[in-house]
């Protein structure tokens, strides 16, 4: 058996599938920001030379795709499923991502932890042999994740203090099977549940997903039966600061005390201390640059052994707005090892 | 190993997950039609007693949720993994649903293949041992559809004859492994390709959806080393007439010629024929009712040893069409056995 079921929403693989190439990339602002040097490429303007920003976004998708499979030395053809998604309406950059890339392809929603859904598919699929190799991929735009959930980055809206600024970045990791010459493995899955504490705000994405990070985090350490101690680093995908204030007080709430001291959240990281950013960043870019930027950095350098990586998601949709519903959180946890 | 890996795009399962129980429901028109009998329930008005359309959509999906683990005699805390989705923005209704049944969450998307995309990851956790039990749930409805991916009903639009009907349906199947009790499991998985041939009209998802089905359907054949008789029915999602015909067309010039005597499409089985529904049903109420319902209960009741259930999706979205680009289509093929 290759896979080591340890409760209701978390599974260990015996042969950890290998991250055997990532790629990301990222606007402007992401790359002046503190990890701008864990970027492989950044685009300097907002429409990376296309005529749209919806165009811009599948750009920088396939760029880092691209990157992911030439670090590898992997053909396109020879990977056999992508798993992808974004905040766009049907997923649109990543059907026209999938088109290009012509690799049979699931599409992957579950908003801004959707890097980490597709990490845990494709890792599934690559360590029971339904692929070889599987491509992880996801990606947002300020500019057209701003318009279709809020308003136009254009009209110049004032924001709450307790907004976050949607990244432009997209990651990409290609897994393989164990024993590819590889530093860093997917070591382990945490599936999260719907929470919704019912807040409504769409300018207060930190508390809505603070409660479900809270809820799988505790979920991870009770069913691997570990502490956040057996972690150097765990990574939120875009709290900001309010939300992870708030997750800190859930999770010492449910006796999880020892987090605080190895608690990062990418958002925060990749923008950093900046007041124009409010309360940091969010987007699905955030987890998906961080997570397989930077982290990865740090575990394939020997700098850390053992990285979890949750990311975080908003089921936020003007569509749900209209039947005037609170909105639900999720979020998903990735371990991450140095082999 | 529990996956004996085919080729490319297809795998087969060794100890095939079961389907432990199954529902559907749908609406009136759905029901006053041809397999009316198959469905578990059905909701006399568009609204299914809900304030809006929207919340209709949630209600069947819960329904054949509820209905498929009453079945099964599983409740919802039993269940490791739901994989859902559905053709609204961000995959509301599913969300929604994932809320209300509190089941670790993967939100799913390749349009009206959404169900075959649901049912191969659902079924591929379990098969390795990720879930013990996980549902698949996928649904659509009419009124909602039309309103976003074309016009709103109630404008009454004309429609040009190479439309189809949105069906009101909803389909869920709870997974569980080899040796429960069930007559039905799923042995095997063919994940489709993007494929798009420049077709642009959202008044033709039978163009779109028929290159990307035969492409899955020679894929699956060539993999499995079968032929189209090794199965007594190859059902596709909902390519309606005019998809089937130029399925066929396609089909024939890639030399797999055996196809049409065993070739049902779920949009024109579930409607019937009547011009008010132009070539037939879409939507991914259609695989997802006639797969999980007719279908279905051809293998249970002994009728039929194998179905091929090919999900077709047009990855159509308002976001694409303002980019000016053609709709791509694809198709995930699901093997259906009778134990």
């Amino acid at each position: 058996m290759e896979i080591l079921k340890l409760g209701r929403q978390s599974w260990r693989y015996v042969h950890p599938p290998q991250i055997c190439g990532q790629g990301i990339c990222g606007g402007r602002t992401e790359g002046q920001g503190p990890l701008g040097k864990s970027f492989d490429h950044i685009y300097t303007d907002l429409y990376a030379g296309e005529s749209t920003f919806e165009k811009a976004e599948q750009k920088m998708q396939m760029k880092a795709a691209e990157t992911a499979l030439t670090k590898a030395g992997v053909a396109r053809e020879q990977v056999d499923l992508l798993c992808a998604g974004d905040l766009l309406n049907q997923n649109t950059p990543s059907a026209f991502s999938a088109r290009a890339l012509g690799i049979p392809f699931f599409g992957m929603y579950t908003a801004c932890a959707t890097i980490c859904q597709a990490l845990a598919a494709a890792s599934l699929a690559v360590a029971c042999g339904a692929a070889g190799y599987a491509l992880a991929l996801a990606g947002s735009h300020t500019c057209t994740a701003e318009k279709q959930f809020r308003y136009p980055n254009e009209y110049g809206a004032q924001k709450p203090p307790s907004s976050q600024y949607t990244v432009c970045a997209a990651g990409a990791a290609l897994l393989g099977p164990a024993g590819t010459k590889s530093r860093v493995c997917i070591s382990g899955v945490t599936v999260g549940r719907v929470i919704d504490l019912s807040v409504c705000d769409p300018f207060n994405m930190g508390a809505v997903m603070a409660p479900a990070f809270a809820d799988t985090l505790a979920a991870h350490l009770r069913e691997n039966q570990r502490q956040a101690g057996d972690y150097d680093l765990i990574l939120s995908g875009d709290l900001g600061k309010a939300g992870q204030a708030i997750a800190l007080e859930l999770l010492e709430g449910n006796g999880v005390t020892d987090v605080a001291e190895r608690f990062g959240d990418c958002g925060q990281m990749l923008l950093g201390e900046n007041k124009k950013f409010f309360c940091g960043g969010s987007g699905i870019g955030c987890a998906a640059a961080v997570g397989l930027g930077h982290a990865y950095d740090l575990l394939r350098q020997g700098k850390m052994q053992r990285i979890l990586l949750c990311a975080t998601g908003a089921l936020l949709s003007p569509c749900a707005n209209q039947q005037r519903e609170s909105i639900p959180g999720i979020c998903h946890g990735i371990v991450m090892e140095r082999v």
